[in-house]
Order: C-alpha cells, then sequence, then structure tokens
C-alpha cells in the first residue's frame, strides 16, 4: 500500500477534507494519509504548486493528492500523472498546479485523463471533484491499481505547465527579485539562490538594502535585532526576505510577483 | 475494529482535538480516526447536524463521534445511539445534533444515556465531556463494546430533534427558501432541491433573481463570470447560492435562516 | 513501536506540519503520530509548555515532540530527554518548552543534546529544526532508537527552567491570581486551584468579584445567564475565567501574566 499526501485549500473550517479522507478510508482503509496542509490561500493554483515541489521531496515516494481548483467543473481536465524519476503519482486538476512537482521529478513518465475514470464516485459532482474524482483516484492508486486503468491516456504535451518570475540583474550590482509566496508569518520566498547574492558581490553577513530599506543578509532570525529585516537561506535552499520576530511582508507592503531591488548597503 | 469520525466546534488552535484523538488512542489503539472537521462556528449546533447528515453518507459505517455541546455540565443528555439502517453508532450531546444523521439512517434503533457510562474517564469534569465522556466511549464502542452496556437504556421518544425551517411558495413565480447553512468561502446552502426551482418555472441556465439581484441558474461557478451570482447543484444535490470567486453571503448581508426570495428574472 | 505526538506553533496555512509528518512517516511508518495542535500562537513558548503539561497525563506515555522555537539556529540547545516517571521521552528546543511536563513527570533521568544527532536530516536548516532534528529523532525514538544514541549527553542542570508567576494572597479577603494562558474561546487559566479560593472564604456558588467585576463562583457555563461572567474549576482541575458564550479576555481585557484580584462579593 502506497502512502497519500494530500494538499489543498479546502481550509480547516468546513468538512471538505474530512469527506475526501473518508472517501479514501472506505476505499484503501489501510492507506496511510499525510496532510501536506489545507491553509493554500483560496485558489492560489501557483503557491500550492511551490509548496508541492518543496515538501515532496521530504515524502515517501507514494501517490500525491493536489486539489486547488478555481476551475472545477469547467474545461480543465482532471488528471493523474507518473513521474520519470522515482515512479511518484500525482493527482489533481491540470491548472498548472502539479508541474513544478513533476519537472522536479524529472518530467512526466505517463499521465492519464481522469473525466471517465473508473474509479470515479457517480454521480460526479460539478463542484467537489475533489471527494467525486481525486480522492477515490487516489486511494485506488494507493492500492497499486494500475495507472494506466485509472482513465484515458493523454498526450504529455498537453501537460498545463505553470509560467514563473525569473530573477534578472538589475542595475550595476542590483538584482530585481520577485516576491514569489508568503509564509502565514509573513516570510517571503524569493526566485533567488545564494550563488545569484553573491554574484552582485553580496557576502553572508553584510548589510544590504531591499527597495531602499536596511537589511542584513544573515544565517538565521536571532542573527539580527527583533524588527529587523533579513535575507536568509530558507529551508529548502532558496532565498527569502523576513522580519525577526515580525512580518516582511506587511514590512515591505508585498503582493504576489512584486519586484523586490537587492543591492549593496 | 471500527472506524471513527469525529465532527467538533472545538477549532484548531486549542489542544481539545488532540487530547480526544490521545484518549481515544490509549482505549483503541488500533481504531482509525477520521476528522470530519473542528471549525464548526462555536456552539452552532445546527450546523454540525447539517455536516453530519451529509457527510456520513460517505463515510463507512462505523462510530460518529460528534461534539457541539453549548450546555455540556448542564441537564442535556450525553447518549449514544445505533440508526436503523447500517448500524452506525452515534455519540454526542442531545441536543439536536445527532437527529438529522439519524433520520437519514432510519432513525433510532437503540440509545443510551452516557452520564454513568462506565468507559467514561473518572473525575468527568463539568466542561470537557469530549474528553471525559464521548471520547472513551466512541473508543469503546469502536472496540466492540456493545451499546446496551455503554450506558442506561432511554426511550428513543425523548431523543430530542432539530426544528428546521422550510423553503414556501411565495407571490406568483417565488420561492421563498431559507440561508440554512455557510462555508467558508460564503457559499450558501438553501433548503431547496431542483425540482422546486423547476416548479417555478426556472430552469437551468437562465437568469433568475435572488432577493433583486441578478443571477444565473447554473451548473458550476465557471459559467458565469468573476464576481457574478449563481444558483447552483451543491455537491450533496442541494441548492446553494454562491458568487464565482467570491462571498455570496457578504454579497447578499446574510445571517443564518434569513429568508432569500428567488424568482424569474 | 512507540506513539508520537506532536505539538507546535506551526499553524495549519503552511507545510510545516505536514512535512514533519512526512519525515516521520519515512523513518518510522507504522509509528502512530497524534497532534496534540499546532495553534500555539507563534512563539509562546510558556502557552505551549502549559499545554503539554496538561495534556500529556491523557496520552499513552510514548515520544512527545514540541516545537516552539523563537530561538531556532541560535544558540539555544535541540534536546531530547527522558522522564523519571512513565518513561517518557520529550524533544524539542530547550528554552523551558519541555520543563513543566519533566517536572509533571518528576523530573528528568536522562537529556542529551541533539544538535549533532546522528538521526538528524542533512544539511541541517537554520530555521527549520523541526523538520530536520526534532521530527527524524522522534522518529527514531519511537522505533525503540536508545535516547542515548541520540545526541551527545548533557548535565540536567542545564537544562531550561521556565519562570511562572505565583498568586498570593493581596488585601484582606483578597487573592490575586494571573492571567496564565487563553484558549481561543477566551476562557482565561488563572494560577489558582479549588483550595485556594476556599482559603479566602469563597464558596462554590457564591457570588464574588473580579477585578470589581461581578461573577459566580460556579460548576459550569449554564450555572450563569449568558454574557455572565463566572470563575469554575476547568477540565485540568485549575481555576479559569470565563463568559457564559461569550469571552473572559476581552471583557477583562486581560493579557499574559496581568493580575486579578478576586474577592467576595
Amino acid at each position: 500500500m502506497r502512502p497519500i499526501t494530500f494538499l489543498s485549500d479546502y481550509g480547516v473550517e468546513d468538512e471538505f477534507v474530512g469527506v475526501c479522507h473518508a472517501v479514501i478510508a472506505r476505499i484503501a482503509p489501510d492507506a496511510r494519509v499525510i496532510d501536506l496542509g489545507h491553509g493554500i490561500p483560496r485558489h492560489d493554483v501557483r503557491s500550492a504548486a511551490l509548496v508541492l515541489r518543496r515538501a515532496l521531496p521530504y515524502c515517501e515516494p507514494g501517490v500525491h493528492l493536489a486539489v486547488v481548483d478555481p476551475g472545477v467543473g469547467g474545461s480543465r481536465r482532471p488528471i493523474a500523472l507518473r513521474t520519470i524519476e522515482e515512479d511518484r503519482l500525482l493527482v489533481g486538476p491540470d491548472n498548472g498546479l502539479l508541474s513544478l512537482a513533476a519537472q522536479r521529478f524529472g518530467g512526466v513518465a505517463e499521465i492519464v485523463d481522469l473525466a471517465r475514470s473508473p474509479h470515479r464516485l457517480e454521480p460526479v459532482s460539478q463542484t467537489f471533484h475533489g471527494r467525486d474524482i481525486f480522492a477515490p483516484v487516489a486511494a485506488a492508486l494507493a492500492g497499486s491499481a494500475p495507472l494506466a486503468d485509472a482513465g484515458d491516456p493523454l498526450d504529455s504535451a498537453e501537460f498545463v505547465q505553470l509560467e514563473m518570475p525569473l530573477a534578472r540583474p538589475g542595475g550595476a550590482g542590483e538584482l530585481l527579485a520577485h516576491a514569489v509566496a508568503f509564509d502565514h508569518y509573513g516570510n517571503v520566498t524569493l526566485d533567488v539562490e545564494h550563488d545569484e547574492l553573491t554574484s552582485i558581490g553580496l557576502r553572508l553577513g553584510q548589510p544590504i538594502r531591499i527597495n531602499n530599506v536596511e537589511a542584513v543578509y544573515a544565517s538565521t532570525f536571532s542573527d539580527v535585532a527583533a524588527g529587523s529585516l533579513l535575507v536568509y537561506q530558507d529551508p529548502y535552499r532558496t532565498l527569502s526576505v523576513a522580519v525577526n520576530r515580525g512580518s516582511a511582508r506587511e514590512r515591505l507592503a508585498l503582493q504576489h510577483d512584486d519586484t523586490l531591488t537587492i543591492s549593496g548597503a
């Protein structure tokens, strides 16, 4: 029995997550289900795609169910796919949500359209495919049902990819990064790695400027005073902006994809 | 070992849910426990009763623990009951919370008062019967303890029933419905089914009016523009009002049981 | 396989809790993990320490993972310890978080520093020791790895203890208590037990005053009218202040450690 991970924007206020768990348990009572979280901001496909990409390397290869699905009941396809590396099985809507994780594991080896999956719960509702399509398919796959039997074969060229912003050099000694994601502490994930900061001459421990606000390129929060701004290598080895015991998102008034100018002090 | 489902208004901020899980695990370490959710608005017995009624058909018959208990420690009875259909065991306070689900499964075959249950944790607190009565009884029942041994026999005529509003015809071509429940997206569950809308001459795909606001009787969110109002058959096959990528509850400024007038455009 | 409990301030919005579960499941796939909750206010070490002390007696002795860690990546030690009573294994940062629970179970029998634990995930990040140190150590201990092999031996005299306020007599017939903790209903835990109230002449059922507001020393919420203030013995047998169907924290405008003057009416 493969383990199942489950990520969504269903929140913890309603019964949606619980009902999906119940559906899985009826089909695969012995499957272990690990909630990767259900607090993705509503309809924020890209944040969920980023979470999935960075969290899956810590998860046993298995069935990875993800549902952030603003187009549910419309023309977007419900899909399941197998990755080239590690044979992970990803299940969810084909709106880019699964694309970053699929790339992370070498791309798509096999992909099927679940619209007419024999595992789906009839009658399929128009608005709760998590319960009626994705959860029962994930449960069947956890119990070793072949992927090819879960739906109709699909050309991997049709698999929807996400567009992501890319950091780029700005003026002399400047890097133009983007606010790619936020956590609930207000820490801000950038599209920058350590080598890109060093390439514009910045060194760990140095004062820097972010959007003209003083900051430090630090190892961890406690390297700066409470209330101070820092850039640090986050636990997934990309760079993030934080305020020690505060919110960088609020301090810098950031929205998704906003550009941040990083330079020496 | 029967599976246990667990629904409450305990929230996820405190340790109440976790302590109930711990109590269950000590008594029935092999029981699978599925959280149907703990985000019921505080003391909202009726919302929880509705969730239980619509969620249980998706759950393997087992022990169904539910705790929304504004009268804890007072005169309301702690109870456990077996339904006539499917032999489901429902455990919780006798304040109407279990009544809609019990009706859904054919009514009550057997019911006991848990106030002096041999399974309870002594000393029983005045304010946390979830931990001291309901969780240990649910765990014992999951492990096949007979219902009759869990408490004192009770006459099912004493079982507390919920009163629910009922949709009714209004003026010519009008239906007066009620805002029965809300989810955290702001979708509004009505006390109306598809046949009642067609009975006043409305057809799927048509423009309609709700409290004099323009809407569409649609299949799914994406059938209308972002920000537009729709009525749709929700995943439990009752009708709901929504705003595509917005909140119908806010748009129409609705409280529980508010009347909504639905008519042709 | 020992059960694992898990308490943190990670919240349910991000994937932090889920990733820790995933890490545990890779190392100890058969371990039962019980979430005691992840809604501790951010960085509130003392509230978490109090929750751990009162919740663990309801949990099967096992591995008790707790992470509220404002100093992560700084000089505070990551530790694991065994309690003198019941052989419980506590895992977390050495910032006082584990100290109240350790006292509750007779003190520390053995304690190790996890900074160089062979169980840690390399490379250890500066800011997510839950994933890289605490979760993998907890999983290894659940699978019966000896505590002595999990880290370097530490002198229990170095184990960081929390300072707690203490209730004391005030003027004649007055008790000066403190607002030690809050739950999400706004109930307020005091540092007072039943005997201390009776020692200043108060009896159950009597009217009393709290900060000069009228209240009742009652058994449960429903003993007073909706909106009224009460003091009651909470489910952990310490005294708390509540408002029936309201928030005592808001009514009395309380912050952590604020003093409350309790007296006869």
